[in-house]
């Protein structure tokens, strides 16, 4: 299977709630990140993918903590996969696994500067993907699906349930919601 | 929230692998049905969910068991769903959870026959939702962000990773996987 | 270390729900066994085990198809772990797990043939371990923890809470609860 | 059930690793204590439990942060439960769970000033429950099974697979393993 067909999703781990780890022995409260990003874990251990994937580790931090030299990085990593792609009449499929904190600035950042024939899709995690009631499953089976059906050159966020342009994105600071500016959820795509 | 913005999912339930449990202290090795659909115990749970839904029970079987009879069932409870939404510019967000062996054939079934403003995307697992390894969250997470995305009018499958038409959709009988005839797997809706 | 000291638990599986996984493709409602014992998956990704391990799969199968040909297949495999243990202080640690409906038979035909210096304890389940509610951790634990306390020659079944003496084991059949013939669900060693 | 028969079980819950869980849309690295205490939600998710149990929330912290005040509010919470019980002939069955880097200082604390008819059995966890991977079920199983066979007047601690007498448990800090002072790790009840 080529990277350059249709099933095959370039992932690209930011760190965020959705990586963190229980630390091993340590004392006291803290999170730790462990060494295998969570979507590389989630797809793994899907009983039947249709799909292969490569995973790229960019950085490993809380979205807080975050800085246009981070961005840069994950810019970086995303044009050196996309400039490996043969000529093709796909689009490149790209998920972007980021904590919530920042995760719309980093999706319009990526936005106002990749410019290429892919779809990139962000997502995350409310709680880590070790926990038993972690979303991350879900949320990362959301972004799959975006980079299987958007138009080419669509960056999303897709968190909670929707797949929300970047551009409209927008988060409910209380509820931890993102949602679309204009109060409508939904993307046409049509 | 109404049942008519962009914010509602309907869900049907018609049983398959996804639905199974393990009986309560009968001898053997049979499966049941639990008492709750599948899809809706993961939404249940997911821990910032930014979408209201709602789940019918159709079937609870086998999908190698079910006759047209069942599919008639399955429309009619989708279309009783549709009939009471008020007129609105959204398009209804429909999921129907599905066994895998005749997915394809329910899905072109009601495609044939439902015609209205709405997205309807099919899925279902691998093994069932109660096991640790399952991937029916990750599924469910698929066919929840196509009915987001896809343009108005489709009826898709979401499996393995990927969103293939309804009408389009093979299944190879070795793998298992879901994949589009003309083996590109991804779905254009631009 | 040494499979003659105290933090040695020796492993038989005899199949049983403890066992039993979802078919891989399949169609239909049976189960399958697994490649690996369950108790092997749970005491591998335990975080901090203080205890090595080995692990014999003797059979298997659904505990009512089981018969004394397998029971005696089970006597000859502890036997031969037993006979490879130096002269030494420590009793060895047995844990037995096993389907629930012949349970407490076979552990008392084990009773009958087995003098050691050891501790032999049969443990189970309800659900399978790879089921996100089992109780094959728990229960594993207790069998573990009975080896490590319960007098030497002691043959237990641990299940639902309860570390009971396989002689006076009985087992109701509504509940499917496994208790003391007389009421009393301790056992006392002191 | 009566709570002074041999079928139930005194659960008391001091915090700790074992009892945290991610904090709810917040920002940052810092774990909470959720409402519920891990060894309830492990218990009433039982398939086919045996005993009966009550749970007392005495604290929720870190153990490192724990004082002789917070010692004794345990005391005292333990001291209520055993009074309330009727003259009967089976021991009291208390398991206590608690951050792991004191535990052995609680026990010994708590072995010096209770000489009921009880077994008291320590346990806790290395990752909390909430984690997919956590061992907090099978250390719980584990703390139960010990409450059911040891003898009256024990104390001991239910860890990494062992069982340990209170008064000649030490922990490994490079492993972070509870094990018996002379290198025996098992405790003889016979």
């Amino acid at each position: 299977m080529l990277a350059s067909d249709g099933n095959h999703v370039h992932i690209f781990s930011m760190g965020g709630t959705i990586d963190k780890d229980y630390p091993r022995l340590t004392a006291g409260y803290a999170f730790e990140y462990g060494h295998e990003p969570a979507a590389s874990r989630i797809l793994k251990t899907h009983p039947n993918l249709g799909i292969s994937f490569d995973v790229t580790s960019v950085c490993r931090m809380d979205s807080l903590d975050m800085s246009d030299l981070d961005r840069n990085l994950l810019l970086d990593a995303v044009c050196k996969i996309l400039a490996q792609r043969p000529q093709c009449s796909h689009h490149a499929r790209i998920v972007i696994t980021h904590g919530t904190d920042t995760m719309i600035e980093t999706a319009q950042f990526v936005q106002k500067r990749i410019k290429d024939n892919a779809v990139i899709a962000f997502t995350g995690a409310t709680k880590p993907e070790r926990f038993v009631d972690s979303d991350a499953s879900f949320n990362l089976g959301c972004a799959i699906a975006a980079t299987s059906v958007c138009s080419a050159g669509s960056v999303v966020i897709c968190m909670n349930g929707n797949v929300v342009p970047a551009g409209k994105c927008i988060r409910d600071e209380k509820s931890g919601l993102f949602h679309i500016a204009d109060g409508n959820e939904m993307m046409t795509t049509g």
